[in-house]
C-alpha cells in the first residue's frame, strides 16, 4: 500500500494523497496519530520524532488497533516523507521543567520549531502546516517566517482547546449538551485568553435568558476554571494530550474535507479587530487552502480590553524571542 | 445528566432496553430504519406497517446492508413488540391526493395516529414517542391525547426540518460549513414557520457582521427557498424521505444518549412563548425522559408575530379537527 | 466550495479531489447518495439523471441531512462534472415490466450504460467506474467495452450484496453477528449464483464444526433463501435500495482509501477459475486503481461446476446480447 | 439476539444503563476511556484510581474532547460508582521494574486485582467484568474466583490483541487490509502464544493458495514478529496503550450491543479443546451476557501441541500463584 515515490502528479489518481505527517511522537503527537486512524480522515499517517526508536514504538502500537478500525498506514518516517503530505503538523517542542522560565522555554521552542519546519521546506513541502507546539502563538509566528508558507496555510491551534473547555464547562454547569452551546475563547492560548462571554449562546439563547439568575461572578468562575483547565490536568497527569490530539484533528477534517468551518485558530493578523503583526486566535473560516478569512467577533467594551491585553502580551514575547532575549517574562505563554 | 442514585439498578442487565420500533414502513419509516441501522443507536429495530408484506420488505432490504455495518437485529413485527421498545416513532399517516383538502389529510391522519397510539398504548407502552406523521403539530396534539402519556414523552419532529434547510441554505449562500450555521426555524412545521433570523448566528457573529450587505431581501428569499423546500422535493421525487428520516435519527440519539441536545421540536405549550393549548416548536432540551426543558428564544417584533400567526392557524386547524369539521381550509399544515 | 474548474492538476492540492458522480437518481442512486454522505467518504457527490427534476429533488433532499452529518457538497450535475470525479456509480438502467423478457431488459440497459459511458468518456474521464445496472455482469462487460478504460477500473457491484445476504442469512440461523461469518457468493448476480459453502468460516470455524449438526438440506435452504432475496424484497416493496447502496458505499470505500480489502465484484476474468471472456464474481483485491488483483477460491468439485455453469449463462447472454439478438431467454439474468 | 419476551419491562426507563467504569487510569485506562469517549458506546464514562487525581486528570481531558464527539458523561468516581455499571474494567495491575521475576508481578498483580474485584462486589455489582491486568490469564483466574460472579461474566482481554497483531503482521506483508485477514492467536497471551496458520484465511484464501510460496520460514518470522510486538513497543515508548485500549472497546461493544461477535477471549476452560481449570485464550461468542459460547478451532498437531503447552505454563503459573510461592519462575506471562 506504500505508494510509489516515482509516480507522477499529471495524473490525480496516481499521487498519494491521503497523507498527514506529524512531526513529534510524544504524548500529543502519538495519540494525535491515534485519533486520527480512529477517525479515518488519511491514508497514510507518518511518525517523525528525533527518537527513531519512539516514533517506530507509537507507530506499531496505533497500527495494531488498526484491524478493528478502517485501513490506515500507520508508520514513522522521515522529512522526505512528511514533504509529500497534504497537512504536516508540528507538535514537537520544549516543556517546562521546574523553575524554568517560559521565554526560555519558547527560546528552546523556536529552535525547535524552526529546525523542524527548515528541514521540512528543503524537501519541498507544500501542503498546510498545523502548528501544536507551544507557546502556540509564538510557534506559528516562527513556523510562517521559517517556512516562508503564504501564512494562510499556517494554522496554529490557539485557543481551540480552550473553546472547547469553556463549552464543556458551561455545558456541565447548565445541564446541557456540548454541541447545544457555542461559546469561544479568543487571544493568547495562555493565561491572557478571552472568554468572549457575550458572544455565547445556549440553544441559541443569550446567557441571561437561558437562566435568568446568571451573573457575572458565574462568568469569573468558569473563566477561571476554563484558565485552569490545563494546569489541572498536568497536576494530576504531567501533561495534556486527549483534548489537544482531539482538537488538531478537527482542523484536519475542516481541512481535508474543504468544510468552511468555522473555529478559533491562531493566525496571523492584519489588522482584524484591530490587531496586526503577530499571531493570535480569532474565529476563522477554514478550507483546504487553509484560513479562508479571519472573522471579527461582535465584542463588549471588556472583551475588546482583555483582547487588546493579550495581544499586547503576545507581542512583547515575540519581540523578546525575536531578539533573542533571555531574560525571564513574567506573563503567561503556556502549555495546553 | 448524572443518573439519580435512588434509583434501583437491581434488574438493570436483565431488561432488554435497545429497541426502537418505526410505525409506518413508507418512505420515511424504511429511510428511518435503514438510518438508525447505519447509526448503530439501537440493538433492535422493529418496522411494523398495516402492509405486514412491505414491512418484511424494507426490513429484509434494510438486513442485507447490516453484514456491513455495527450488528443489529432488523425486523418486521407487530405492536407487542412495539410495546416493548425505549422509543416508538410513528410515520404512518394520509398522503395528500391531487385536490384533497388538508383538513381532509388532517382528518384522515389524526384516525391513523390515533389508531396506531390506542393500539400501542392497550399493550403497555410507558416510552418515549416520536411523532413525524404530517400535519405533525396536529397529530403531536392527537398523539398526547390518545397516549395518556406525560405530554413531555410525545416529541413531534416540528421544525427540526426546517431548520436544517435554513442552515443549509445559510451555509450555501453565505460559503460556510451547515455546521458552522446557528440557525433554527420555530412555529408551525408547515407555511407559517417563522425562521427566526434575528438568532442566526454564522460562526457566533450575527448575519449582519458577518456579511455588511446582508439584506432583508436576502431573508425572504431564503426564507421562502425553506419554506418551498418540501414542495420542491415532493414536486421532483414524489415525496421526502432522507432529510426527515436524519431529523428522527438525531432526535431518537439526543434522547436514547440522554445528552441534553437543544433542537426545535413540536410540543405542547404552556404559555412559553405566550401560546398554550397546542402543539408548536420552540427549541427543546431533550434527554431521556424526552422534553426536558421548553426555551423561549429572544424573538424581533416581527418574529413574535409571526410566531402568534403559526400558532392561531395551527389552534383553527386544531379546533376544526377536533370538532371533525369536515370543510376545507385554506392555511397551511402540510407534509415534510 | 465548488472547485474552480480552471484548477490545474499539476498542483495536486488545488485538484478537486474527493468526487464521486453517480448517473442514474432513481432509488439505488438517491440512496447511494444519501449513505455516501453519511459515511462522510467524499467531499462532494454529483447526481445526473435525465429527469434533472429528479435529480435535483434528490439532491435536495440529501442536502436537507447533511447539517447534522460531516459537511460535504451534494449537487444535482452533468456528464461534465461527473468526467472530473474519483469514482463515477452507474445505477441507471432499465427495469422489469411485468411479462417482460430478461433480454429485452438487458437489451435496453445496454443502451442506457453504452449511452452513459460514452458521454462520460466524451468528457475525459479517467477514474474508476462502479458499475450497479443489471444484468450487472453483462454491464459490466459493456461498460468497459464502451470506455476502453483499463478492465481493472470498471467494477461491478456483482454477488456483493448477495454475499452480504449469505453472510446475514447464516448469522441469523446461527445465532452469531454477521460480522462473525465468512461467507461468499460467486458468479453471476443472479440465479445461478453460487453460494460457496465450503469456504464458510464461522469465526475461524468450519459449518460441521461450529454446528456439528449441519447438513446438505441447511446449505439448500440458506442458499434458495439468498436466491430469493431480491425477489421478496421486489415483490414487497417494488424494488431494492438499501443492501444495494450499501454494498456500493463498501467499494468506494476500499477504492478511494486504497484499502486492499477483498470483496467479490464482477470483473473481466483471463482464465482466473478457468473461465475467460466474460464479466464474473471472484473475490477481487481492491484498492485505488480498481480491481488490483482477481483471487481463486479453493472450491469443492460441486461448487466448480456451479460455477462453470454459471460462467455459461452468463455467456450465453453477453453473446445474444452482442448479437443484437432479440429472441427471450429463459436463463436467469437479474435485478439486485 | 432477540431478548427473553419474559423479562419484565416496566422500570427500562428509569434505570441508569449505559455506564461503564474503568479502575485504574494509567495508560490503559485513560487511554481506553479516551477511546470508549470517540466510539460513544456508553451515555457516562467513569475513572476510578488510587490516585484520586490521576483519575479527574485523565477524565478532565478526555472531558476536554468531548464537545467534539457525541455527549458522554466522564468523570473520576469511586467504587459505588463502578457497582452500578453495566461493565466494569479493570486495567490495575503491577508493572515490570528492572530484574523484578514475573510471578513476584503476578503475586503483586493479583492483590490489586483481588483487592479491586472485592470492594467492586461488596458494593453490589452485578454486571460484566473486563480483565486487562497482566499477566491477564492468571488475573482472570483471580477475577472469577474474588468476585464470584459466572465465570461467563468475567472476560479477559487475552490474545485479542495478539490475533490484532498477527491480523496486521499478514496483511502488511501480503499487501491488503488488515480485514481482509482472518487470523487468530489463542493460548496464553505471553511468549506461549499460538499463532494458529492452519486456521488463518486472506480473503477466504488459505494462505498457501493466496501465496504459493508461502513457507514455514514466514509464518515463524511473522510468528515472532507478533510475539515480540509487546517487547518492541515497550523498548520504544515504555508501555502499550492504543492496541490494547481498541481491543478493550472491542470486546464492551461486543457485550454492550449483545452482538455475537466471535473474539478471541480468556476465559476459564472446562475441557475445551482438551483444557480444564485454568483461564485461557480460545475464540469465544460475545454477547449481552459475556462469553456465550467457547468454541473450540480446528487446529494441525502441531498447534494442539503448542497449546498445550501454552496451556501447561499458565497451569503452573497459576499453581504458583495459588500456594503463594514466591520463587521466580522462568516462563513467559506477560504485559500487553
Amino acid at each position: 500500500m506504500v505508494p510509489d515515490p516515482a509516480s507522477d502528479a499529471s495524473d490525480i489518481r496516481e499521487v498519494d494523497s491521503g497523507r498527514v505527517a506529524i512531526i513529534g511522537a510524544g504524548h500529543v503527537g502519538s495519540t494525535t496519530a491515534y485519533a486520527l486512524m480512529l477517525r479515518a480522515l488519511f491514508r497514510e499517517i507518518v511518525l517523525i520524532d528525533n527518537d527513531a526508536g519512539l516514533a517506530r514504538a507509537e507507530a506499531r502500537d496505533v497500527s495494531d488497533a488498526n484491524a478493528l478500525a478502517r485501513p490506515a498506514h500507520v508508520w514513522a518516517g522521515d522529512y522526505p516523507d512528511a514533504a509529500r503530505a497534504d497537512i504536516v503538523i508540528i507538535t514537537a517542542g520544549a516543556a517546562t521543567q521546574g523553575a524554568q522560565s517560559r521565554l526560555s522555554i519558547a527560546t528552546r521552542s523556536a529552535e525547535i520549531v524552526r529546525q523542524c519546519v527548515t528541514r521540512l521546506m528543503a524537501e519541498g513541502f507544500s501542503g498546510i502546516m498545523i502548528i501544536a507546539a507551544n507557546p502556540v502563538d509564538l510557534m506559528t509566528a516562527v513556523a510562517i517566517a521559517a517556512s516562508g508558507l503564504e501564512p494562510a496555510r499556517v494554522i496554529g491551534t490557539g485557543t481551540l482547546l480552550d473553546s472547547l473547555r469553556l463549552q464543556h464547562a458551561l455545558a456541565h454547569r447548565l445541564g446541557v449538551a456540548p454541541n447545544a452551546v457555542h461559546a469561544m475563547v479568543i487571544g493568547e492560548h495562555g493565561d491572557s485568553a478571552v472568554a468572549a462571554f457575550s458572544n455565547v449562546r445556549i440553544g441559541g439563547l443569550p446567557l441571561s435568558r437561558f437562566q435568568p439568575d446568571w451573573s457575572v461572578a458565574d462568568e469569573a468562575q468558569i473563566a477561571t476554571d476554563v484558565r485552569n483547565g490545563a494546569y489541572r490536568i498536568i497536576e494530576g497527569k504531567g501533561y495534556t494530550s486527549f483534548g489537544v490530539a482531539t482538537a488538531i484533528v478537527r482542523i484536519c477534517e475542516a481541512v481535508v474535507r474543504n468544510e468552511g468551518a468555522i473555529l478559533p485558530a491562531s493566525t496571523q493578523l492584519n489588522g482584524e479587530s484591530g490587531i496586526s503583526g503577530i499571531c493570535l486566535s480569532l474565529p476563522c473560516i477554514l478550507g483546504a487552502s487553509g484560513i479562508v478569512r479571519i472573522l471579527e467577533p461582535d465584542l463588549d467594551e471588556a472583551e475588546i480590553c482583555a483582547l487588546h491585553a493579550s495581544a499586547a502580551i503576545v507581542r512583547k514575547a515575540l519581540a523578546s524571542l525575536t531578539a533573542g532575549d533571555t531574560a525571564p517574562v513574567t506573563d503567561t505563554i503556556r502549555s495546553h
